[in-house]
């Protein structure tokens, strides 16, 4: 990076997208900052440029651009209320950064100090009397004395590099679980390790109801891979499960099939469906299994839930590419 | 929120802390800020009230407490740099956040505009003349006009809460792979799917060599295991493993005793280690899946590897709490 030729240097004149890209490098909240006109009108807008300034007295600052149409309502504005937005209001962000719309129709406003219209459920609001206004090249900065404010624990919605992200609390580096790592040694922190124990772990939750059911956890997997499609073929499921599983697929399905659980229609390709008696299996198991992941999820929270299931489909993306004809496109087969 | 009893009112003094922990809950990324004072000593703070404020001219803003003893060299310096820090930059964020110590000791700095030391590799870094200052309570703002810039695509460091976190991208609501879920059918999106569908297609990888060395998963699972202790109890297996695998633990210890790859020592309790074939075929198949790993971690991107894998031993804390005496803490029994 610190190559001379990779440097922008004044006089020449920064490329904005580019410059844009360089400080969408640092991550921000999301807020909604809003106020009411003088003409009665509420405003807001969808606001990254947010950050505190002081204690005492209690200060916060944003910026806002020299040409937006709200500038001077802004500026002639009384008072202004922040609202720092939760992991869930993505499109609440999309809404207020749009122009053109009404952005509160059908919104559950409170009404705040100055008759400045709240958003209901954000992580926190501060309500602000319009203090300073200072100088900032195209943009105005306001700073606001925070008068009131009000916030939960609840996670936030997250901007990095042009897209909304998720905040992952970081395992503080005291406590990952390294430890002496002996060559050949599994770590606590290898992935193939955790991923193991997870689903083996997942599993035992429902492992009374698959004893019942007779269905090892191979066979189980395979049942619910056909519950996603209506009919499946030999050649989308070689494709699909190839190598995935201990025991050939064929077998698990002709198993299956043994005991009433799937229909075999032999041609070319050769399609398996779930029988009604699988269907009613797989529901069966399924419920649990739904049951097991809504304790479990709730128990790891709102922010890490959907983190981790991006995660885990990513990883899908990356070790499994070639997934397609059993897992992504739908597709039906004469049975 | 919108409860009155709730909302802390002027004249009212915030509790300081109260109102500190309102403003974590915007999320940044975190910033180191340089510049060299007169006497020619190069100064360094961490800071998380950074934000861009203008493209034309390119301007960022940053708040310093009055009480700062570096104050006065940066309201008196003509340039200052701001580091974006990177994902791994977090001991560096802690360095410059701490006093009293030479923060720049050891680091490979590279020099800037008016001689401000610069630190390598962070995600960005805007090199600035010490444009304006502003009143900001018990802070000054000082906002700096870009004269140069560079920036790499890395995973930047996150500050939320009071801690430091992963930022993962989002899915993109209309990427999220739902589509109509049936009534007991297990949907794309389900955890319990998304295990075990990453957990056999990890273990695909490394399959040949398993069938190779005669293992099934769980054999390989509980061999995997015993790498981490130097022995165990049968106390400690059976709480450690109870309902997890579909085969009783000592099953599939017997199975591994029989050939040559674990020794039991009947006892009160009876304790299994791995002998010296059983430790070299641990190897063997280890070797590969870190390997595979190494792979599959280096496609997922350095951002998105960390964060899937606390995440993973999140979960674990939530569905495997019971698991201390086998996995956790180290327990040697003599043999």
């Amino acid at each position: 990076m610190s190559d001379d030729d990779s440097i922008a240097k004044l006089p020449v004149a920064f490329d904005a997208r580019n410059f844009r890209r360089a400080l969408g490098s640092f991550a921000t909240g999301v807020t909604i900052i809003t106020t009411r006109a003088a003409e009665d009108i509420p405003l807001g807008l969808t606001v990254s440029s947010f950050n505190s300034v002081s204690l005492e007295p209690p200060l916060v600052l944003w910026s806002l651009a020299n040409t937006s149409r709200s500038l001077e309502a802004f500026r002639q504005a009384k008072h202004w209320a922040v609202h720092v937005l939760a992991t869930h209001q993505e499109s609440l962000s999309g809404r207020f950064a749009r122009a053109g719309e009404d952005k509160f129709a059908g919104l559950a406003l409170d009404e705040g100090i100055g008759r400045v219209p709240l958003l209901p459920d954000c992580t926190a609001r501060f309500q602000c009397r319009n203090a300073f206004q200072y100088e900032g090249g195209d943009h105005v900065i306001f700073v606001g004395e925070v008068l009131s404010y009000d916030f939960t624990e609840t996670a936030p919605l997250v901007f990095h590099g042009g897209r909304y992200a998720h905040a992952t609390r970081r395992d503080s580096p005291d406590h990952s679980p390294r430890g002496a790592e002996i060559a050949g040694s599994f770590s606590e922190d290898f992935l193939g390790y955790l991923l193991g124990r997870a689903h083996f772990r997942f599993y035992a939750r429902i492992r009374p109801l698959l004893t019942q059911e007779r269905l090892s956890d191979e066979e189980f997997f395979v049942l619910s891979a056909l519950t996603l499609k209506h009919s499946v073929s030999d050649i989308s499921l070689g494709q699909g499960l190839s190598g995935m599983l201990e025991k050939n697929a064929e077998e698990i399905l002709e198993a299956l099939a043994a005991r009433g659980l799937v229909r075999v229609t032999i041609g070319s390709p050769t399609a398996y469906e779930l029988t009604e008696t699988g269907a009613a299996c797989a529901v069966r198991v399924i419920s649990a299994a739904k049951s097991v992941e809504h304790e479990v999820l709730g128990s790891l929270g709102p922010a890490d839930s959907p983190a981790l299931k991006s995660l885990l489909g990513r990883l899908l993306t990356v070790i499994d590419p070639d997934a397609s004809a059993l897992w992504q496109a739908p597709k039906q087969i004469q049975s």
